[in-house]
């Protein structure tokens, strides 16, 4: 694997989606070769998949069966985008990865987090990020931020409580603290610009390479 | 869990879904309380799922999302259909089920047979059939059969080689060898009216309680 492969992991209203193209417009003024990727989509049968899982009819869905789904979209993205992107040497950013399932599923639906790592280390071929960013905020702030911004396009995973956000929360501290090798905590409750910034700096620090 | 499960298991052209209808009609004479299901099935999400795995413009999709949506479509059946008519205290019979995805996706594809089991085993909960009737035919039988009666509804998973259904095969006879408690091997190279009546006389057999 020539490559390198970043994660981009937190809260919805975190403000990661937004860090990631302001990074991507930094990586184009530089001229480095990456991919910028999201999950569960990016080729047809995720989207196909996505549409399953996203549609507001089908609430009666099973936790498990939706952990199941986003991994399947998972593993398709590895095999359609991500793997090729790694071996031609890219550095592949994606908006959301396994954590994202481990969290949210394992921990927000209760699952159970170490029973979705394993399945979906079946999914990953036990593909690790080499780096991750964990945008981390406060549930309340970003509710609120979902709400603002987000009032015409909430979807089934919106209308979650603020315990299941809270769950998730928590277990992505977890997460932090047993992996603090791959895995950076930047203070997301910062203006957007300083965690940018953050996030910026914490990415051409850990893979200089990409970054001479 | 007071009903029993009942799983109908063999390659495409082992006649085992016939068999399943001439049972029911049985069953239906005899009175006794039944659920007859199939797999990957018999609900909405299940439907959706099963619309992406057999679409015909997909042939790119990887054997472990195969793999996964097959597990999802499972885990929906069990949680909307199985576990319900189980409580209920109903005989269910289940046209496929685990076994199917170790010997198409694990022996077949290639995956690796224990990795599907235990994936599988995150979508069951870990429920397993109190009895399984295997159906065993040579591929080449199984093959003909296929040819001569679905001319005109062949999908993407029979334009598959020999050498796939011969690994199918050997899959499904390891495991009747494995687990001889659970699964009875039936012959199913011999006339359907005779296949009919051996499963059926394992089936009142194994479970007398619903055969009184």
């Amino acid at each position: 694997m020539k490559g390198k492969f970043v994660t981009f992991e937190g809260p919805d209203g975190s403000g990661k989606t937004s860090v990631l193209k302001a990074i991507i417009t930094h990586l184009d003024q530089m001229g480095i070769n990456y991919l910028e990727t999201r999950e569960p989509g990016g080729n047809r049968i995720a989207e196909a998949i996505r549409q399953v899982i996203l549609d507001k009819n089908l609430t009666e869905m099973d936790a498990r069966t939706e952990a199941l789904l986003y991994a399947a979209a998972r593993r398709q993205h590895l095999v359609e985008t991500v793997f090729p992107a790694l071996d031609s040497g890219k550095l592949v950013l994606s908006d959301r990865y396994v954590d994202s399932s481990i969290v949210y599923q394992g921990a927000g639906r209760g699952i159970g987090e170490d029973a979705v790592a394993q399945m979906n280390n079946f999914a990953t071929g036990g593909l690790v990020p080499n780096l991750t960013l964990y945008f981390d905020v406060a549930p309340e702030i970003g509710l609120q931020r979902i709400k603002k911004y987000r009032q015409n396009e909430i979807d089934r995973l919106d209308t979650e409580s603020l315990a299941f956000h809270q769950r998730v929360h928590e277990a992505y501290l977890k997460l932090a603290q047993q992996e603090t090798e791959r895995i950076i905590k930047i203070d997301a409750n910062q203006p957007l610009k300083n965690v940018i910034d953050d996030a910026f700096s914490q990415l051409s620090n850990k893979l200089p390479n990409f970054f001479r």
